[in-house]
């Protein structure tokens, strides 16, 4: 059955965005065109006003200019919070979730998604010169610390050795997160690597 | 931690969307903030196409009215279709899935998503309504057949029945579809109630 070009167009843009394929984009349109007109105006509206969100230029999270020409977020330009200590992250919703702990006063970084082969991607390399170069002109070539804040997975822990191996040079200290049995878990049900860690790190 | 107004305010109405929670809205905002301009624009402008569709008086179906005016689908409007034959199903995308079979001839109602307590929601009620005036209006009565184009689940099939009693008077048949082995499946992995079905329905 062709479906009607805006149906089409839809379901194109909808689906290249992340986790959403082109069956939930098809039921998306289907969905809005029985909502109707202010459904689809409040939407379009959101999109509006998510354009006046800017990248920062020093970290790479997200942030709303407040005069309009800032190239640099609250968290980056704040003289509160300590900026030789950097937390490499890998995407913003890690940010979020690190302050919303309230035990962190340093800066971030978002290096973007790893892959999975130990190698880093373009992005990455860009936005890791990106912060050689900040390490060299504001902190005179070396961070205090810097906290690899990345999942602690297979792949993480892979991918960290390589960052580690990378930044080396231009901090004091490099750190992972600690490791061990989350609050409210039970000792029963963890696995014998969290456990293991448990026991080396017990506090 | 805050999250900027236009953040929280895109947050606010993806999450509405069915199947997008808060998660998966933060989430899809970030993307689109480093997207940049170009890749929103083009997801607003889908949506302003969108705001084009209409619904069909008829049979609820949605479709893209050529001159601005007409109140009816194409499907609804062919004089190619057996009118009489109507298949009604819950949603868009069974229609599509069926008009995609090239096998059905009739037309369709969308009678909406069922509930799951054997009762019929103010929504199916209203449509329930209007097809028995489109019946009564314009095939004298009773349709030839009605084909419960439900899925064959437990809700389904109770639901079913609750519709075939509502339907009866009608139509001079009610059916529903045809149940077996689906072509590429294999005898050993059936459930018991399909096999069953495939022998007593054997062809």
């Amino acid at each position: 059955m062709n479906l009607p070009d805006p149906i089409k167009n839809f379901i194109h843009y909808f689906s290249k965005l992340p986790s959403i394929g082109p069956r939930q984009a098809t039921r998306l349109s289907f969905y809005l065109i029985n909502s109707g007109k202010s459904e689809i105006d409040g939407i379009k509206k959101s999109l509006e006003e998510l354009e006046k969100m800017s990248v920062c230029e020093k970290c790479f999270f997200v942030f709303l200019p407040k005069n309009g020409s800032e190239k640099i977020c609250e968290i980056c330009a704040s003289d509160k919070r300590d900026h030789g200590l950097i937390a490499v992250i890998e995407k913003e919703t890690d940010l979020i979730s690190l302050e919303n702990t309230n035990k962190f006063n340093g800066v971030y970084f978002i290096i973007g998604n790893l892959q999975k082969n130990g190698t880093l991607g373009m992005e990455q390399k860009t936005r890791l010169s990106k912060l050689k170069n900040t390490i060299e002109t504001e902190l005179d070539g070396k961070a205090n610390e810097i906290i690899l804040a990345i999942n602690p997975t297979t792949y993480g822990d892979f991918n960290a050795a390589v960052l580690a191996k990378e930044l080396k040079s231009h901090a004091k200290k490099i750190t992972r997160l600690g490791r061990g049995i989350p609050t409210g878990g039970e000792i029963e049900f963890a696995d014998e690597e969290t456990l293991g860690n448990a026991i080396e790190r017990r506090i």
